[in-house]
């Protein structure tokens, strides 16, 4: 099904193909892991196989709360159909307590319960590093109107809800996360991408352990596919998993 | 008039000092001239002598078109005296041209015209390096209410008008100036600080020659005063300089 040929984009840890239908790809989510700009590459045992199932799961839920997300269908561990999105070069991340950049940045206390959240826009752009755009810049730069951002902040604020919820059930602190969004071939803004422990930070409510990429780039590289699986174990349910056939 | 046991806040390179009025200060401009996070740090003729002089005319302009400031008197060149303000540490900067730190942040191309114009708030904060801002940041670190945020905004865009306007008039493009506010003891937000070419990027619109401080930041010291006088002596009229004693 996964034709080469096809390669529409290829990104740090998916590739997304063309298919007959001009409104759908194919998303693959390789095992592929990156950190600091790209500096530090490994491949990790069965991260496409996890960060698949669990994005999928993750957008249905959403789907459930009336969020439009990209989602069509797990194909098979690694492999999703999703609709054909014009994506939206902007990274827009939510957080629900300062750590990790905040804290560098800015003074806050690491830990810190962020109540409202911090809702922060970064400009996806490797060669610029990412930088944190506000409103009036990124419409000079054309990345989206003032409409636009008003409703990637709103959708991020309303996924956010839904999610710190849905975690909160199993025992998982949402600390913050990233989503990007994309339009389809009517114009709607949708949520795309992935969601999961790549795009996400994610602390046992108990422990304080963490369960995400952070292990990765704080140089636990064992301990990585345990958080995942971990993650995986308590998101799907029996029926989730045969349903899906893992 | 200026007893040095009054010193309320020394900045990089203005002075403040309480007086035996509560609501009034007394503000010397110094010709202490710093740069790169105060790595480099000269003294400048009489650059204390212009930047309060010219301070003293756009703050008097900005009145006259209703925009609230801290301005009061200038005593002598060098010396004013302005409302005492409880200062927000947030430094609101409007840009008409991208240049700078923006063209080395995000991929706009140098001397770009803006329209609209970018508006940017960086947290003052030295040990920080004065990082960028946005609305929920600044919300989450106290540093200003949403409706105080949307304030300085709009009174930053406000003053862009007016100051564009007076500017070309004298055949300068204001290409971007930061203006700093602060709170009265009734709580009004108004414009204090400075306005002057420490604060602003001037260019010249028939040569576009700098006649600001980046000549200083590009190692032009000895460009510095000319172009501040140039400024000087194009914005203040005969009726300023006899009414100034200049």
């Amino acid at each position: 099904m996964v034709d080469s040929k096809n390669l529409l984009y290829e990104g740090k840890a998916k590739s997304v193909y063309g298919t007959e239908n001009p409104d759908e790809v194919i998303m693959e989510f390789r095992d592929d892991m990156t950190a600091g700009d790209g500096a530090r590459h490994e491949t990790m045992g069965k991260k496409g196989y996890y960060n698949s199932i669990i994005t999928s799961k993750i957008f249905e839920i959403l789907e459930e709360n009336d969020i439009k997300t990209q989602f069509l269908e797990l194909i098979k561990p690694g492999t999703l159909k999703t609709l054909k999105l014009d994506m939206i070069p902007i990274e827009v991340i939510v957080r629900n307590r300062a750590t990790g950049s905040l804290v560098r940045t800015y003074p806050f206390e690491d830990g810190t319960i962020l109540n409202p959240p911090i809702v922060q826009m970064d400009y996806k752009d490797d060669d610029f590093h990412d930088p944190m755009l506000n409103e009036t810049i990124a419409e000079a730069l054309n990345l989206a109107t003032k409409e636009e951002l008003e409703t990637l902040k709103s959708l991020a604020l309303k996924i956010n809800q839904i999610l710190s919820k849905m975690f909160e059930a199993i025992d998982i602190i949402l600390v913050d996360f990233k989503v990007e969004f994309g339009k389809d071939s009517k114009g709607n803004i949708i949520l795309g991408d992935e969601i999961s422990p790549d795009s996400c930070r994610l602390w046992d409510s108990k422990t304080l352990d963490m369960l995400d990429k952070e292990l990765f780039r704080q140089g636990h590289d064992d301990e990585v596919m345990n958080a995942y699986e971990e993650i995986y174990n308590r998101l799907l349910t029996d029926y989730d998993k045969k349903k899906w056939n893992l």
